[in-house]
């Protein structure tokens, strides 16, 4: 044991720091001190050096920076295969917003969001980037729970149970900034809903709010061929250049989904830095079409990952979600190199930090950032031999490996465990949300059929 | 108590019996005697009825007719993420090939059926259908490990370990067949390798002998766009022609992958009761196109599902490759609705037993068929709440939340655990192949990055 005392010590098998590309550490650990990192060095000098209030010893196992979800609506889990499998126009129009509608509430969106973080934190993601109706209440749950969070400041042309217009949208959203303005895991960010449900005056107001307080804006866009066609009938062009008259193709763009690009579209989101949030189980899902993934890639724009909401996916599993980028990209391009499992992670990490403007503070394992970390478990029948750990991660492992969770050092998942939430209650309260949207809602939203 | 002795009374909180099509039965129970079902019905009824040797419970779970792995290559799990995200082309003649000359032995071939073995038993499926060298060797696994097996007579135009002709090939298998004729769970068919590599005069030979004894052929079939390309430089026409040519285009046969067909391909396939074995996951990986699900099934061709080797996946879970196949058939198709939850179950479980000639015994929960069950526990985060228990297992469950599984009546997975199967025994085999790999392979079989 040494000198210098830190307050966890992590022993691995394996660690993978993202950054620099191909790199795994043997046998190596990494020391925290206040929630950052110390330092990723082999165990026998880690043992030599520091002096740990706690040592971890994961002698299987492999240690990554925590996933980050780019795209996602948590409280929409209480939805999770309420009705799969229809086209997309039923979907929500006879499902989705009906229940919306009748059900939109804080202790919905409550129970909805600890249902989402607690799969979240199980299958290893250490921040997520929320939109959806009230975020206050979102943003509470993530604080609570203790994890890192962007929350949107929802922003639509319609009258909802959160707010009627856009100017009380935005009012409602700036004054949730303000209060966690230096909150060290919750970040607000806009969040636009759609070029077709947001007016051109209102996507203006955000691009200028967006540039002044440089903040991150969130936003589905191209998300199937019908929004393409609607928006030229309506606007007379596509919705990539509305958005880029008003100003918003820039490098603060989360532009989420991406199904129907021109080539043209993609150099100019090329040159302007625009991220792309790639979410390749919903777009497969509700049959969107096929976000050409190898190509942003090769034009140097920054793809991160997203699972979309649980009811059109229908976990939030960043593990999952890997393996179907991984997997799909091949089958789209027509070469079974790209996307390759290492370049799978690092969207599912480091581009994804890159994309909320948090990468100075997450996404890689490295000294200075904090101590988002996740931990898998590579010791099972299905991930091995272990010739390359992220290969066994990506192509092999599922969510249920994750063994251990950390966010800002403080230890999230303990042994497959939750060790914040109870895990039991908030799927009794699912439960009960179950029984009360069977019971009263349109007929059309049946339960188990029997 | 009732007064009907039976051996095992399974409690379930849903039990999908998968014919009739939509049927769940809400709190019943099956019952199992000699090994088969001897009825399924309400959990009251079965407590008045029976009296059991062995009542279990399982009041948060779903019983499913065990899955049906179509297309394995059971021993391949050694070379698991050897060589991830190289051309097919590298892939095999690189690595996979070089590694199986150095290495294929009846050693290689036991050890890395048990490691495949276990991990299918874990994850649901009760019956696969292997085509390997050393066939001997995996159906003797399958057998000790109880796990119901279709064992394939190996046949390629190429010297091997295994046999060094075409006769030798024919011999050994057909010696296999006899050996194994009267056995309850393993059932050895035909498996010519593929149209490349296996002659006229092979494929017509095997053809007759399937008539004869009446089993089905397993075949890779229309993989690549080069097989295509090359047939029809060698041959002048595309694979199926030869096939049909020789007659093997029949209701015995079982093509594999079919991802390049023609319309009239479609048709003829359909009108001769060709079986289709959708493998998506190593279509996927190894970039070799999109089967046209949607078509086929539209064209009334029955599609069962295979994962392919675990080199080429990586991983034997059927429970994913539902949930893949479900998702990339909406996208490959444009419609969200096909296939559907229900239909991947189907494909999953009655389709393969229909197509390996099983379906009298297995399939469907049916009384009269073997009991081979498997079991998911819905009571985690990620499958909360349950609107429709086949969604939340197609969509949203992992392998892990199998928690038992049966076949003809056995359990050989209880609570998650292999009953029969040494696991940590297995693992330790698998990581010492993987160290003699590593030495001793070619050096571009490289280890762990470090």
């Amino acid at each position: 044991m040494g000198t210098e005392t830190i307050d966890t010590l992590i022993h691995a098998r394996w660690i993978v720091p993202v950054e620099p590309a191909g790199l795994v550490h043997d046998h190596a650990a990494i020391a925290i001190r206040q929630g950052r990192i110390v330092a990723v060095l082999p165990s026998a000098a880690a043992d030599d050096a520091y002096s740990a209030s706690e040592v971890i010893d994961r002698r299987d196992h492999l240690l990554v920076p925590g996933f980050v979800n780019c795209h996602t609506h948590a409280p929409m889990s209480l939805m999770r295969g309420m009705a799969d499998d229809q086209p997309l126009a039923d979907w929500l129009r006879k499902y989705i917003w009906p229940t919306e509608q009748k059900w939109m509430s804080p202790d919905f969106v409550r129970d909805g969001s600890q249902l989402a973080i607690a799969e979240m934190l199980l299958s290893g993601t250490t921040t997520f980037n929320d939109m959806y109706f009230f975020p206050d209440v979102v943003a509470k749950a993530a604080a609570q729970a203790g994890i890192r969070a962007c929350i949107g400041i929802i922003a639509i042309d319609k009258s909802t149970a959160w707010a009627d217009t856009g100017d009380e949208y935005i009012a409602k959203g700036l004054a949730l900034h303000d209060e966690y303005k230096r909150d060290p895991i919750i970040k607000v960010v806009f969040a636009p809903h759609a070029p077709y449900s947001v007016s051109n005056d209102l996507l203006k107001r955000i691009r200028k709010l967006s540039d002044q307080l440089e903040l991150p804006v969130h936003i589905h866009l191209h998300e199937t061929s019908t929004e393409i066609r609607d928006s030229i009938e309506q606007y007379g062009q596509r919705p990539f250049a509305r958005l880029e008259q008003v100003g918003l193709i820039n490098n603060l763009l989360l532009a989420v989904h991406m199904t129907q690009l021109t080539e043209d579209e993609i150099t100019t989101a090329a040159d302007n830095s625009v991220n792309v949030v790639h979410c390749p189980e919903s777009n497969l899902k509700l049959a969107s079409g096929f976000c050409p993934v190898g190509k942003l890639i090769n034009a140097g724009i920054n793809v991160a990952l997203g699972t979309d909401g649980a009811a059109s996916n229908n976990d939030l599993s960043m593990v999952g979600e890997m393996r179907t980028a991984a997997l799909l990209a091949k089958g789209v391009s027509g070469g079974s190199s790209r996307v390759d499992a290492w370049l799978a992670l690092q969207m599912a990490t480091l581009n994804g930090a890159r994309a909320l403007g948090l990468a100075d503070d997450v996404g890689t394992l490295d000294a200075g950032k904090w101590a988002d970390i996740t931990c898998i478990d590579l010791a099972r029948i299905n991930t091995q031999p272990v010739f390359d750990p992220v290969s066994q991660l990506v192509y092999a492992a599922s969510r249920d490996q994750v063994s251990d969770v950390w966010v800002g050092g403080r230890q999230l998942v303990a042994n497959g465990k939750l060790t914040r939430l109870d895990g039991n209650q908030i799927m009794e309260k699912a439960a009960a949300w179950h029984s009360r949207i069977v019971d009263e809602t349109a007929p059309s939203v049946s339960g188990t059929p029997s």
